[in-house]
């Protein structure tokens, strides 16, 4: 976050001030001495990024993989240097691609159309959350949303555990950026993403859920509406998709039978 | 667009009925018969959205510059096949990279944090725009988003020429293929993009900024606020970048000279 200074024009006049705005910083991602993608992202969480980036493109399948991690100030942006173990490498090599993604890409390393949609992991555990439950968790991460309360405009993911409230949060000026922070987050908690909820400002698009299959959620809880592609990629994958929440309700797109919606306030009364 | 159904919870009930969703499809761009990237995006708009990328990635430096361009379905998705000169696939071939975008990538092959934030072209135009122009010229931009009428999910960029009106509109998930495909479209327009206004619902990262500066517009107008980099990518491209644009005002960032704040009607009424 940075603050600016700036004229504001309204109808009635001209006023000077300062506004936050957020920052935005190439990061270089390297394993073994080899660039694998720049992105754009927010300076934040560059660690969890790195690991969650990482366990999202599959190049490594525990944080364990990742031999040494250090986060670098370089001129021009910040160098994630990872180090794997190189049976990895080797696999990485093979679909080395150069990516730079401004805000965040979530597919990366992709040449054919049909790897651009490929099935994403199955998550077949089967928790059944109220309806009230979403509200509440989404209820939850405005708050914690502490680079958003100060810019208005970046993107936040979170991660809610039944019983055990929001466990973790990130936030960035894209939303896949966003999600590859959590997915880091959650990756060193002692959390059971099985049991979870996956919470997410922004609209959902496939490589949401396709990082949201990664990290093993049963339903996704986002503010905006999903693509079309998103919807079917949720389906197949048998991801509760809870869209549109509002502080009074939801939409609900694929696999119902997670939701609880009988424990509405009017049916409760009826019953 | 495509509509679903699903079920609607709100706190006194559940109702079922149908939702109109954004359609979300791999589109491969290629290059005498080599692909160069493929990108999630809105299949609406492709061939401008091929001419558009072509352009703000500085593959081609004019549409003459692309011999042939055929919008192909394809199992899985859509392919762009373009075909161009030996010597601009010369300059490609060196610096080819695969790149999936979820929802539109700005950057493209850019191995080093240095070349991601390398300058934006110089604009250097010097029209001079009413505060209000800036205001009409975005309330003709909302009437024109089909697909977002629809949908409520999807990013509009537009073209506004004084004198002239909006003369194209853009939209796609992707707010970086929004623009894209809007390049595309001015590429193809009798325009004069130096008199021209760039309007963005969305919110301006630096590869915002360097597409308009490609496209040569000396103002941009954006519904959302801009990261810290593309202000500073703004002011070092000469670029006049106004943000949060609202029915009553907008935030000014840099170059302010080509707006004419003094058109405001209370400084009228004062003077």
């Amino acid at each position: 976050m940075r603050r600016v200074t700036r004229a504001v024009w309204r109808a009635d006049g001209v006023s000077n001030g300062e506004r936050a705005v957020p920052e935005e910083t190439p990061v270089a991602l390297t394993y073994n001495g080899t660039t694998h993608a720049v992105m754009m992202a927010s300076p934040v969480d560059i660690e969890a990024f790195a690991l969650g980036f990482s366990l999202s493109e599959g190049i490594i399948s525990t944080p364990a993989d990742i031999l040494s991690l250090d986060v670098i100030a370089v001129e021009d942006g910040i160098e994630a240097r990872m180090w794997i173990a190189e049976e990895k490498m080797a696999v990485l090599g093979a679909r080395r691609r150069y990516l730079a993604g401004p805000t965040g890409c979530g597919l990366c390393g992709v040449e054919s159309l049909a790897e651009a949609i490929k099935p994403a992991a199955q998550v077949t555990s089967r928790p059944v959350f109220a309806a009230t439950t979403l509200l509440e968790a989404m209820a939850l991460l405005g708050p914690a949303q502490a680079l958003n309360h100060e810019t208005r405009a970046v993107h936040a993911a979170g991660y809610f555990e039944p019983g055990r409230g929001l466990l973790a949060v990130a936030e960035d000026v894209g939303r896949h950026n966003a999600l590859d922070k959590l997915v880091g987050k959650v990756a060193r908690l002692d959390a059971e993403p099985a049991k979870g909820l996956l919470l997410l400002t922004s609209r959902v698009s496939i490589e949401m859920v396709q990082k949201a299959a990664v990290l093993g959620v049963p339903v996704i809880a986002a503010v905006s509406a999903p693509t079309s592609l998103a919807i079917r990629t949720a389906d197949k994958a048998g991801i509760t998709l809870a869209a549109v929440v509002r502080s009074d309700g939801f939409d609900l797109f694929t696999h119902p039978e997670r939701i609880d919606l009988g424990a509405s306030p009017r049916q409760a009364h009826v019953a």
